[in-house]
């Protein structure tokens, strides 16, 4: 008889960080595509694009002149989801009504700002020096001290800071220009909150940490192992979702960029323009991800520094090609995510790719 | 001062269902949209195309013929995420091990099947005569009881049905003949069991349904009701994620398909050809949603049988208009489910809008 084969048939893997699960179909990859298309690739965009709002000198939307920067630009972001300053919120009381157990609400107030990573419109993560990468790093740490100090000292009520990047049009992003956000909240956001839950269950069980575990064992499987430098691994995660999922994760309990030497800033740095010129070699487009960090809240308790441990996740959507995605949607919003290739498969794709130089300077 | 105002501040409301939170920005509509636009609407697509794989007499991938069907037609998918007969999976045993802890594994087995809704290329559910879309509600009910006979007379590993619609190019649909899918698994998806749990554990605490209490509160209500008949009504739930998300509710529980009464299918038939009408007529363009039945697991037990409640939800990404979607992205993703306008906003406007004609009938 057969042995079951992860490369063939099908099977489901458990999420730890987020106690779900998720479908393996390594068959599947074979299906003829016949759907909607991706724009592909970047077009050719000059340095500076007069229409762009990010770009040095231009307004933006609030009526604002972007001075002339140099290196990173932090604004607030003119359409913000959150806002300070609201009126109370009153919850109606009454416990038992069916009002209360179907309509719970919370006020989030906050604050959202845009990074802009480079003056430059054309430029990307993967595409900028090495030394302009480490002032992303620098000017996200820069932004976590600045909304902790106005929490401390001005008393405005923000507990996280949620940084992600939206990069490419399949990720509605919708300016190109190499921008980043940042969300200050009241509140910890549902991901967050979830993976924080899991990893203080899983110190009570096993006394020790859910993600330093977690790399021991990539280290040592090696199978999923995408990146390695001194300070952080980048892996395609056992339970991985999108077709070339990583998460990237600290060696050592780190617990905010606040918590960075400098050479782990350049490490991260580093594993981060490497991780994208791979992205982008794997199918020769500039590669769309959603991506973010994960760490401690603002102005974190000791309990909170110590259940945190530094990460991120990157979340791209393409599948076989420039133009082709995976669509999550009919079964894996109703059923369960699925996915068509395992995430070893995945690794060794981006393992096998080079990864210093961009595939636009072979050219 | 002023009072809190759920249409102008933001907020987080929590989803019973799912245990989970979803940040609402109703400020936030206002924001222009200069990224990624949809294709607008349906070609005009003939009755019959003879490229296509689902219509009458043509071919498929698998090289099978199609018959001349009149109706509906079910056969299986092609390319399945599931396969029948796999080799046992062996899980590694030692509990203690890392291993045990990071790669959770278990096999799935079962079947994928197409049902395409009608014979006609360019027709849709709102578009189909009335006593169509009755036939498909009895197709998925034929189909139900077919593979619980499968599984009980032929030992089949089928335990759930996940029935389901991707409509549109925006929701990754690769075929605009109208149909839609049902997977038949040997487990029960993420979703579904989430739910079962949300379910069993009302019911301890309160005696009584959750998904009755919820379908009487908002009878009550009112604000967030779109659409009632005899048997079901269409809300937008509290804690809608998609912009014109909508949840569809039996308003005695019903377990499954098999438990109605043929009353019960064609009042379902109705609500769905009313509440794809209005759809349609929102943006007047051919509406793109991912759409799914929950309902109670193959051969249920009385115990799943009394834990279920027959519901359908329905996630469409338009926000704006025929081209502009939302898109959940990168906080999204990261952080919290984020929507623009509140869920009692997304009701008004369709409730307001024609429920019998469809736009294209008016031209
Ligand atoms: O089976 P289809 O229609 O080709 O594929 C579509 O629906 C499936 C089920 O939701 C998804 O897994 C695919 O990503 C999507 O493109
Ligand atoms: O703020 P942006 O880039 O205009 O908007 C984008 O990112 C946001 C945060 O993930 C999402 O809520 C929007 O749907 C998306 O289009």
């Amino acid at each position: 008889t057969l042995d079951f084969d992860l490369t063939d048939n099908s099977h489901r893997r458990y999420n730890p960080l987020t106690d779900s699960w998720v479908l393996v179909s390594p068959h599947r990859a074979k299906r003829p595509w016949l759907g909607q298309k991706e724009t592909a690739s970047r077009p050719n965009e000059p340095e500076f694009d007069e229409k762009c709002y990010l770009c040095p000198g231009n307004q933006r939307a609030s009526g604002e002149i972007n001075p002339q920067y140099s290196s990173t630009l932090i604004f607030p972001n003119d359409f913000p989801a959150v806002k300070l300053n609201q009126p109370e919120l009153k919850n109606s009381g009454g416990s038992k009504s069916l009002k209360e157990r179907f309509m719970k609400v919370q006020s989030v107030e906050g604050n959202c700002y845009v990074i802009c990573f480079s003056p430059k419109h054309n430029l990307t993560l993967p595409l900028m020096p090495l030394g302009d990468v480490v002032n992303v790093v620098e000017a996200w740490t820069q932004l976590y001290l600045k909304l902790e100090s106005e929490a401390k000292v001005e008393g405005k009520p923000y507990k996280y800071l949620q940084i992600f990047e939206n990069k490419g049009t399949a990720m509605g992003c919708s300016n190109l220009h190499p921008h980043g956000q940042a969300w200050c909240l009241s509140t910890i956001p549902n991901e967050v909150e979830n993976e924080f839950k899991a990893f203080a269950k899983y110190s009570d069980q096993h006394s020790s940490c859910l993600l330093g575990d977690y790399v021991a064992l990539e280290l040592e499987e090696r199978e999923r192992l995408v990146l390695e430098n001194d300070s952080f691994i980048v892996v395609v995660p056992y339970w991985a979702v999108w077709p070339f999922e990583t998460l990237l994760i600290s060696k050592k309990q780190l617990h905010s960029l606040t918590d960075f030497s400098d050479k782990e800033k350049r490490d991260l740095a580093t594993i981060l323009k490497t991780l994208t010129i791979k992205y982008d070699n794997l199918f020769e487009t500039s590669f769309p991800y959603s991506m973010g960090l994960h760490q401690a809240p603002l102005n974190a308790t000791q309990e909170e520094k110590d259940t945190a441990w530094f990460h991120m996740h990157f979340y791209p959507p393409l599948l076989r090609s420039a133009t082709v995605r995976k669509f999550l949607v009919g079964f894996e919003l109703l059923g369960e995510p699925q996915r068509d290739l395992t995430a070893e498969q995945a690794a060794k794709r981006l393992v096998d790719l080079e990864g210093n130089t961009h595939y636009t300077e072979k050219l």
